[in-house]
C-alpha cells in the first residue's frame, strides 16, 4: 500500500550528514563525530555488582514499576543534587530514558505547534529535532563565549513571545562553552518577568577539567522547584554509562505530574532494571572518585587534541579551549566548507560532525564539532593527521577551483 | 510562574479511577486491576545469568547503541517470529521500550491531529491515551466475541475515511477475546482496499491455555513486510518480565526507518543492557518450556477465578471464558455501576478496573476488567470474597435508593 506519513514526519530534515556518518560505522574510519564516552573508564565491575545486588532482592525486581521511576533512586538523586545546591523531593523528579526523553516529554506537554522556543546559536541538534517534530517555531538567540547576548534575547522575546527557552549553560553541546553568572542571571530575570519556561539541559556539568568552577546552575539560582521557571535535566550517561539510559528531571510538581502522564502513554516507564542497578551503584560505589578519574583522563585527552590541532590545523581553522564537557568547536578558515571537508575526511578515514546541524537557521557552513573523549591517544593522533590531510586536499581543491 | 501547558495535555482525560487505584498501592487492597504477570514465575536465575554473560563481553556493553536496537537480538527475534509464520529481516524491525512505545511512535509518524483511527469497542486504554494525546479522532467499531463486525467496519470506513486501525486480535485487552479467521480476513481485505494501515498489537498471543489454536496473526495473512498493510508489535513483558521494557515492531522498511527517526528524537534508544541480556537469554534459556510453564499456571489461575466468580457473582454479573491472555471481562447486572462498585470494593479491600476507560465513546457504565494472572490462589479467593461483599452492598444500596 501507499503509506501516508504524518506532517511532522516530513518536518524532519533529511540529513546528508547522517548518511555519510553511517558509512563510518563498523569500518576503519576514526570518528570524532559521536558524543561517546571513553569505554575504558566505564565502571564495569561496579555495574556488574550493582545488578547482582538487584537480583538478590528476588523476583519482584522484574515486575512493572512506577512511571515516575524507582523511588529509592529518586531519593538518592535528591540527596546528591542537594549537595550541588539543587533542593527537591522525589515528587519533583521523574526518571526518563536518558535526558533526551526529558526534552521530548517536556516539549510534548508544554509546546503546541507554532509555539516559539528560544535556543542558543548553535545548540544541541537532537533537541532541535524534538522541537521541529513538535511543530514548534525555533528561534536562535545570538550567543558568544559567555552565553546568550541579553540584548538579542530581550529583542527576540519582544518580537516572538516565546513560551520556552532551551539552554545548555555548562560545557555546552556543541561548543563546550560555559555561561558566566551574569548571563545566567540575565536569562533568568528576563524569563521570570515574561513567564517563559526554561529547560536547563545539564549532561556535562560534572565533566569539569580546569581549575575554575562554573557558575551555579540556573535551577539553583531560581526560586523553584515549585512555581519555578527552570526545569532541570541531567543524566547518568556521561558519569556512569549510556547503555543504562537513565536521566532525571527536576521541576515543579505539576510539571512532573504532566510529564508522567505523557510518559505513561509514551512507554509506561523506563527500564527499572537499570534504575534499580543505578540505585545499588550509588549506595555501594564511590561515584565521586569515579567522576574525578574521568575528569583527569578526559582533561588529558582534551589537552592532547588541542596540541594536535595546534600542530596540524593552526593555519586552517580556529577553535575554543573548553574547560570541560566532551567537545571542541572549530571554525574553518579560507572559505573551507565543513560538509565538503567531511566527505574528504571520510575518504582519508576520519569523521566529525559539520556544525550546520546545530543551527536552527542560517548555518554558516564553516563550523564543525570534534569529540575528544572517545578516542585513545594513538587513535586520536592518527585521526587528526588524517583530518589534516583532508584539509590540505580541500585547500588545494579551492585553489584549483 | 503560571505554566501554560500544551493543548494535548488538556486532552488527557482526568481519571477518577486512576485516583482510586492509587489508593490501593502499598496497602492491604487485593488488586485485580493491573495487567501484572505473576512474579513467582519470572525466570530470575536465567535473567541473572544472561546479564552476567553480557558483562563477560567487556566494557563495550555499556556504550551507546543503535536506535533500532541491538542487532543480534533483532536477528534472534526474526528467527523466532519466522517459526510463527512472520517473515522479516532485522531491517524490518525496531526494538522499543515495551510495545507501548511502538504504539506511540507509530501514532506520531502516521497520524496528524484530526486523522481518524478505528479501534475495537472496547480496546486497550493506554492506546486510547496515545491517540488522544496525538489529537487523532478515535472511532470505535462495534465488536462481538469474534472481532469487529464487518458491516459496521465498512460503514465506519465510508463515513470517517480512517487512516489507521488499531486492533488486538488475539486474547485482547480488556476482553480476552480471539478474532476468528473470517473476521481477520474481512478486516485485512477492507483495509487493503481502502489503504488503511493496521497496527496489530499482540502482547498476549503466546499466553494460550486452551486446546484450540488461535487463527494466524493479521501480519502473516498479509503480504508484508514490505508494502504490507499490517504493522505488528509484541513484547517480552508477558513472556519474560516487564522490568526489561523490551518490545519489538515488524513492518515495512520505510515505516521502521521513520519510527527510528522519531525514536532518535524521543530517547535516542532504549536500554541496551536489557536488550543484550534478552539476547543472551534467548541463546541459553529454554524460552519455549518457560512459556509452556506460564501457560499451565495461568490456565489454572483462570479456571480458579472462573470457579470463584461462578460461586460468588453468578446472580450479579456475567462474563466470558477466555482461552488465554490475562483478563476476564464482566458485565454487571441489575443496573449496578462499575465505578460505584469500585469505591465499595476498595473499602472492602479489593480492586479492578471499571470498563469505561476502555471505550473511546459512550461507555456503558456496567463493565469491568479483572486480571487473573497476578494473585495466587489464596489471595484470589480472599479478593473475590471481598468483591462479592462489595457487590451485595451496592445491590442493597440500589434497593434502598
Amino acid at each position: 500500500m501507499e503509506y501516508r506519513f504524518s506532517e511532522s514526519t516530513s518536518r524532519f530534515q533529511s540529513s546528508a550528514v547522517r548518511d555519510i556518518l553511517k558509512l563510518t560505522q563498523g569500518n576503519a574510519v576514526i570518528s570524532f563525530a559521536g558524543g561517546l564516552p571513553a569505554e575504558q573508564f566505564f565502571p564495569l565491575e561496579a555495574v556488574k555488582e550493582a545488578f547482582s545486588r538487584v537480583f538478590d532482592k528476588g523476583n519482584g525486581c522484574l515486575q512493572y514499576g512506577l512511571t515516575e521511576g524507582y523511588t529509592p533512586l529518586r531519593e538518592k538523586l535528591c540527596e546528591r543534587m542537594s549537595r550541588k545546591g539543587i533542593n527537591a523531593t522525589p515528587d519533583h523528579m521523574i526518571l526518563t530514558t536518558g535526558s533526551q526523553q526529558a526534552i521530548d516529554l517536556l516539549a510534548r506537554i508544554y509546546l503546541d505547534p507554532g509555539d516559539v522556543i528560544l535556543v542558543e546559536r548553535p545548540t544541541y541538534l537532537a533537541a532541535l529535532q524534538v522541537f521541529q517534530a513538535r511543530g514548534a517555531r525555533v528561534v536562535s538567540v545570538d550567543s558568544d563565549a559567555d552565553g546568550m547576548l541579553p540584548e538579542d534575547l530581550e529583542s527576540k522575546i519582544r518580537e516572538h513571545k516565546p513560551k520556552m527557552a532551551y539552554v545548555i549553560p555548562t560545557f555546552s553541546n556543541p561548543t563546550g562553552k560555559v555561561w558566566t553568572l551574569e548571563r545566567r542571571k540575565a536569562l533568568l530575570r528576563l524569563c521570570q518577568s515574561h513567564g517563559i519556561l526554561i529547560l536547563e539541559d545539564d549532561p556535562y556539568g560534572e565533566l569539569r577539567f580546569g581549575e575554575s568552577v562554573p557558575a551555579p546552575t540556573l535551577f539553583s539560582l531560581d526560586e523553584g522547584p515549585d512555581g519555578g521557571v527552570v526545569v532541570y535535566t541531567s543524566t547518568f550517561s556521561k558519569i556512569v554509562a549510556p547503555a543504562l539510559r537513565t536521566g532525571w528531571t527536576i521541576a515543579d510538581k505539576e510539571i512532573i505530574r504532566q510529564m508522567a502522564r505523557m510518559k505513561q502513554a509514551a512507554d509506561l516507564h523506563s527500564s527499572t532494571m537499570d534504575q534499580q542497578a543505578l540505585c545499588r551503584l550509588m549506595e555501594h560505589f564511590d561515584l565521586e572518585s569515579h567522576i574525578a578519574l574521568i575528569r583527569r583522563e578526559y582533561g588529558q585527552r582534551l589537552q592532547l587534541m588541542l596540541t594536535l590541532l595546534d600542530s596540524h590545523l593552526r593555519d586552517d581553522a580556529h577553535w575554543n579551549r573548553p574547560q570541560g564537557g566532551m567537545f571542541i568547536w572549530l571554525e574553518l578558515a579560507h572559505g573551507l566548507n565543513a560538509a565538503e571537508l567531511l566527505k574528504e575526511a571520510v575518504r582519508e578515514g576520519a569523521a566529525f560532525v559539520p556544525g550546520d546541524s546545530f543551527y536552527a537557521e542560517t548555518p554558516p557552513g564553516n563550523t564543525l564539532r570534534m569529540n575528544f573523549t572517545f578516542a585513545d591517544d594513538e587513535t586520536m593522533r592518527l585521526g587528526i593527521e588524517r583530518l589534516s590531510r583532508a584539509v590540505q586536499t580541500c585547500r588545494s581543491d579551492l585553489v584549483r577551483g
